[in-house]
């Protein structure tokens, strides 16, 4: 296989993008990237584009072609792709665009994400964010996402002891670092008083434990690692690129508090980089919800089952701890365009290795893994990404 | 680039499968693959699974691990993804599954494509389809794609003498094709009085030259070339997969009777395999409406422009004419499941150049061609299949 590197990233600001179209935004993020790869369109190879429901959220399908349309590469030799898998739909369109590239058939293809969500009333979106669980098996019978997330929360509490306030603590945490993102959808200050006293969403999940619905787009080049000299001085490579899957309903589980997916993607991952979780200086993980967060640093390996919560509060992940948790503010403040975050995530750990993330740098990061989840774990997408020495 | 062939191939019958869900149907077909290409379920390397809109007609999104789950295989290292690209989601799907094993990161993949359009009542089918087409050009000012490929033919008409008759023929060719079929959706023979006299959908289509909705699905193994022993005899190499794109709304065109991304993708296949037109004998090319037919055999390069009407009445295009056209009955009559359709074209060449076609079998054919489009092309997906000598 090709070695395969990320040249250049782009990425507009999350939020209520009411003023902006979908095609606007991709395409915005798509050029950005191009531009800091020092590409020209002429160089494109193809486009692998991560979203979860246009169809039910735009009624535009079809949408990969669109994007390329309007940035005027209609008529061109190369694959535009849809890529789905719910939540980890980003990431999932990277791990597409990556073997494309390491198959030789491209050299460089853009891989992006974009969702628009917030032009539809909020009940509507929750609905459609809700079909990425098992529409047969939990959504007929009334179970939303966070219904769902908050089962995994109460069985956490039950087995492993995790407190209410350690759960606040990863919503305060993520307001903290999106603070110092000028792309994040909300940078306001969060404490545990505000996060424990909002209004129950689905016990014991609050309105402040669950991601926004936002608006938003990410795109990341692509290239063979060989290749990568003139279009970038710090090309990052994909040192693995893993994907696991689990049962689509949480029912059907042997445990609720374990999600397999990631397990199992991140065990391959890091034994695909011949790494282990300690070398991981910072990483942007799954944090749909304050539980999301807790149970990924368990089944990534970042700490023992069940210990997450204390180990949390231990204020170990913050900016200058040994491993650093979600500097972009995450999908809880840097917000959650569903499609889009699991190239968001890489755009962020991209820009923190190669030493661009200003405000909220973290300091001598070489290796950063990001972290992308469907549903309640149907789908689990891990990558390690690496600076060269 | 490691060559990549298909080993297996699985194919549900299409129509109104009402009694079925799409899950069943989605491990049906793959199911079906897999034995055929002498598999077990922990041989398989991922899953690609082309499907245009689940999330629209059925609620469920993040389908491609729905299915592994159902199909016994939770919890397991492998991709499970959803790729769409409207009408030429299958073929996609394929040419992302191709990727996949050509990189050399994965051995042995399930491409899929399944689609359950008749639960939902027809014009709300209807509206799902045209999201394939450009929502704010096209589609909010009451165009839908029968409308569009109306327009398509009208101008063909104009161009170049296209008659009425002619575009007939192609409906009546698909059902007398489709009668040796048993996995076809209409096995009824057609006249031309019968298609001609049908009621109009836009004008000059009638109901007899648009493909009808289906519930189906098809799945096809691919692995490595040189590790097909044992699996097949014979083995069906890949000798192209080449996609292009065009815009999304006709009216951006230079020209409405040329679909610029089926010529280009069209093209790179034909260089990439180093063969011409004339060296392929069986074809199955994307027919959703009378004139998409015509307008692909111009396109793809079987026939000069404007004379693809004329051409097909000479019956050139028959079981035992010099290039056998859609000899599974195409979309027309086999049946429309929009993002199992690319992935079904597949299956038909294979069994022809496997010589287990039956009724239908097109003698000595050694060369193959799919060709699938999304929308009124701004997708286009060809694929070169080689027997082996």
């Amino acid at each position: 296989m090709r070695e395969v590197a990320v040249l250049g990233v782009g990425q507009t600001k999350f939020g209520e993008l009411w003023d902006r179209s979908f095609r606007e935004i991709g395409i915005e993020a798509g050029l950005q990237a191009l531009v800091d790869a020092k590409l020209s369109s002429a160089d494109l190879g193809g486009l692998f584009l991560g979203n979860m429901a246009s169809g039910s959220l735009l009624d535009q399908e079809h949408i990969a072609p669109l994007i390329l349309d309007y940035a005027g590469l209609a008529g061109r030799h190369l694959p535009a792709v849809r890529v789905e898998g719910g939540g980890a739909s980003g990431a999932l369109a990277l791990h597409a665009g990556y073997l494309a590239v390491a198959s030789g058939q491209y050299d460089f293809v853009v891989v992006g994400g974009a969702e628009k969500m917030t032009d539809v009333p909020d009940e509507t979106a929750n609905r459609i964010t809700s079909s990425t669980a098992d529409h047969e098996w939990e959504v007929v019978f009334g179970a939303t996402l966070p219904a769902l997330w908050g089962l995994v929360a109460k069985r956490h509490m039950h087995d492993f002891g995790t407190t209410r306030e350690q759960l606040a603590r990863v919503a305060v945490h993520d307001h903290a670092m999106a603070g110092k993102n000028p792309l994040a959808h909300y940078r306001n200050a969060l404490t545990l008083e505000q996060v424990m006293g909002a209004g129950e969403v689905a016990e014991p999940l609050g309105m402040l434990d669950c991601a926004p619905l936002s608006d938003g787009a990410a795109a990341v080049v692509l290239g063979p690692l060989d290749m990568a000299r003139g279009h970038t001085d710090i090309p990052i490579r994909i040192a693995a690129s893993e994907v696991a899957c689990d049962t689509m309903a949480l029912q059907h589980r042997a445990s609720v508090t374990t999600i397999e997916s990631t397990v199992v993607a991140a065990r391959h991952a890091f034994a695909r980089a011949r790494r282990a979780p300690a070398d991981v200086r910072v990483a942007e993980i799954n944090d749909a919800y304050t539980i999301s967060a807790l149970v990924a640093l368990e089944d990534l390996g970042f700490v023992e089952k069940g210990e997450a919560g204390p180990e949390f509060a231990t204020g170990r992940f913050g900016l200058t701890g040994a491993l650093t948790l979600n500097p972009s503010g995450g999908m809880k403040a840097q917000g959650r365009p569903f499609g889009a975050v699991g190239v968001a995530q890489v755009v962020e750990i991209v820009k923190q290795l190669r030493g661009e993330a200003k405000d909220r740098q973290v300091n001598g990061a070489t290796l950063g893994l990001t972290h992308d989840v469907g549903g309640t774990g149907a789908t689990s997408v891990v990558h390690l990404l690496e600076r060269p020495n």
